[in-house]
């Protein structure tokens, strides 16, 4: 039979951040102890993911829950077998690439709101302003051997303000590819993108932007995470952020589900071909692990269903 | 700027038909009132939705959730302003296509597994049996002016045998055809489907039955819904089931989610500026009721976070 899915054009292979330990744990009410976000990464690791974002080196009282980023980072580097892992950490000022430097990171990753209001909530700060420090920020990063990358969030839509024109995105990447940033991750940080709109984006920034490595970060808030993936490997793009158990929501929609889950992502690339390097059994492992840390059931569709591996016994009368 | 999205060959307009009241009910453990069944009918119909799979005609003692459906026919009938619609019954035997003719139900759907371990568990008949009992329905049907669709669960999996092989599916709509069944809907009873199965099976079953009018019936178990919807709009359907609420699970996976949810599947495809002729609105209204109704929250993505464009206010400190 014919190769009918080459006309999906997609991707024979995915690369995948897990972010549990960053975005997955920055908006829980407890804060995890640094020796289970230890455990945690190991797992993840351990099963095969190459990319981790493993903290953030932000204000303590702002976000308690990453304060011991430092000592997470140390962990990392006394876990002697992970040598080909990216461990990255997201920072957001001038102290935060001073204390990722000092932990010896080597990739950071800057990020700001593409809708202004969302920005000034979140940091106060305007663009011009933000990207004044991001110039001091890469100046220092460029001296002392940190690769940087930077996310643009609300991306795809914002809360506060709605639809996100693409002229936003264009601009801000702009800005980003004049200070030498030149991998991007576009995020839908509050579960607003849709298919089309993926689509349509990435097609969009892609062209006008061929030297960017675009990365693509979904939260699965109104069922669409997996969709979009799909639609964003169509467009061209094989790396997308997950988080374990799907941890990680909007403090918005309480109950509503967080960021795609990282087994259910791994899952759906398994069965349609496409390779991660994730041993999915492994996988799940860590996130039953996680699902006992944080001591509720997760938004995670395969770790509630089972794999379509597990076939069920057959319980019922069968000859 | 160029219509990227034009690459994607998605459907201009998809028709949703709504099984709550069949699929959604079936498995549930309390039996529903046949007039809160007539609410949601009314209600879904009230928001633009033009087929109905109202209830099923099967031995009442082993669905008693079905067991009203006589009188939930004879409610539509006297609902007067629903001309346009239509309503359907899921039958599975002769009795069961009487039952309807003498309901006035002019659409009924047949079904059986693509697999013949689950056809076997569920109503201990093989294909062969099958197909003698819907040829003698079809000629009934043919004699009283009922019109027949038919269904082939398992189509993408089977809980027990695993892979179903496309050669199945092939020769069952072959029998089908056989007997004059000119619309088929391949189901993924328990929601075992990927976006490449999808797409590679919907691609071949149109290219090998270019007479067939084809529906989708995705479950979103393993979260992969409305990424498989959007793999079959782009081999070219545009007709798929969903349930209000996402009510109607597989009973071997206690607490995952089941059919895609109507609400979710409208939001995602008003977004993506495809018509539906639904109003998003008046259906989540449904979907509340029908949460009322079952006393327990439903695996609706939308319900619980709301719409795109139920924009958060500005509870934080914004200028």
């Amino acid at each position: 039979m014919a190769d009918y899915t080459a006309n999906m054009k997609l991707p024979a292979r995915v690369s995948i951040c897990e972010v549990v330990t960053r975005d997955g744990l920055q908006n829980e009410k407890e804060v995890m102890a640094t020796e289970r976000k230890n455990l945690l990464i190991q797992a993840v690791v351990a099963a095969g993911v190459k990319i981790v974002e493993a903290g953030s080196f932000v204000n303590p009282k702002a976000v308690p829950q990453m304060a011991d980023t430092e000592q997470v980072f140390a962990n990392i580097a006394s876990n002697s077998t992970q040598k080909d892992v990216e461990y990255r950490a997201l920072i957001l000022n001038k102290r935060g690439i001073e204390r990722a430097y000092e932990c010896g990171v080597k990739k950071a990753k800057l990020t700001l709101s593409a809708s202004q209001s969302h920005q000034k909530a979140n940091a106060n700060q305007s663009h011009d302003e933000i990207f004044a420090n991001f110039a001091a920020i890469a100046e220092f990063a460029k001296l002392n051997g940190v690769t940087l990358s930077g996310a643009i969030s609300t991306a795809f839509g914002c809360p506060f303000e709605g639809a996100v024109p693409v002229e936003a995105i264009i601009d801000i990447t702009k800005r980003y590819d004049e200070i030498g940033v030149g991998e991007l991750s576009l995020s839908d940080t509050t579960g607003m993108a849709d298919p089309a709109l993926v689509y349509r984006n990435v097609s969009i920034m892609k062209e006008r932007f061929p030297g960017i490595v675009w990365n693509l970060h979904f939260h699965n808030t109104r069922g669409m995470g997996l969709a979009n993936v799909l639609a964003g490997m169509q467009a061209g793009v094989s790396r997308f952020d997950a988080s374990l158990g799907g941890l990680g929501g909007c403090p918005f929609a309480p109950g509503a589900s967080g960021n795609i889950a990282t087994e259910d992502l791994v899952h759906m690339l398994d069965l349609m071909g496409i390779e991660t390097g994730i041993d999915l059994g492994k996988l799940l492992e860590a996130a039953k692990m996680l699902q006992g840390f944080v001591g509720r059931e997760l938004a995670s569709a395969v770790l509630k269903a089972g794999r379509n591996s597990d076939l069920h016994e057959r319980v019922l009368k069968l000859d």
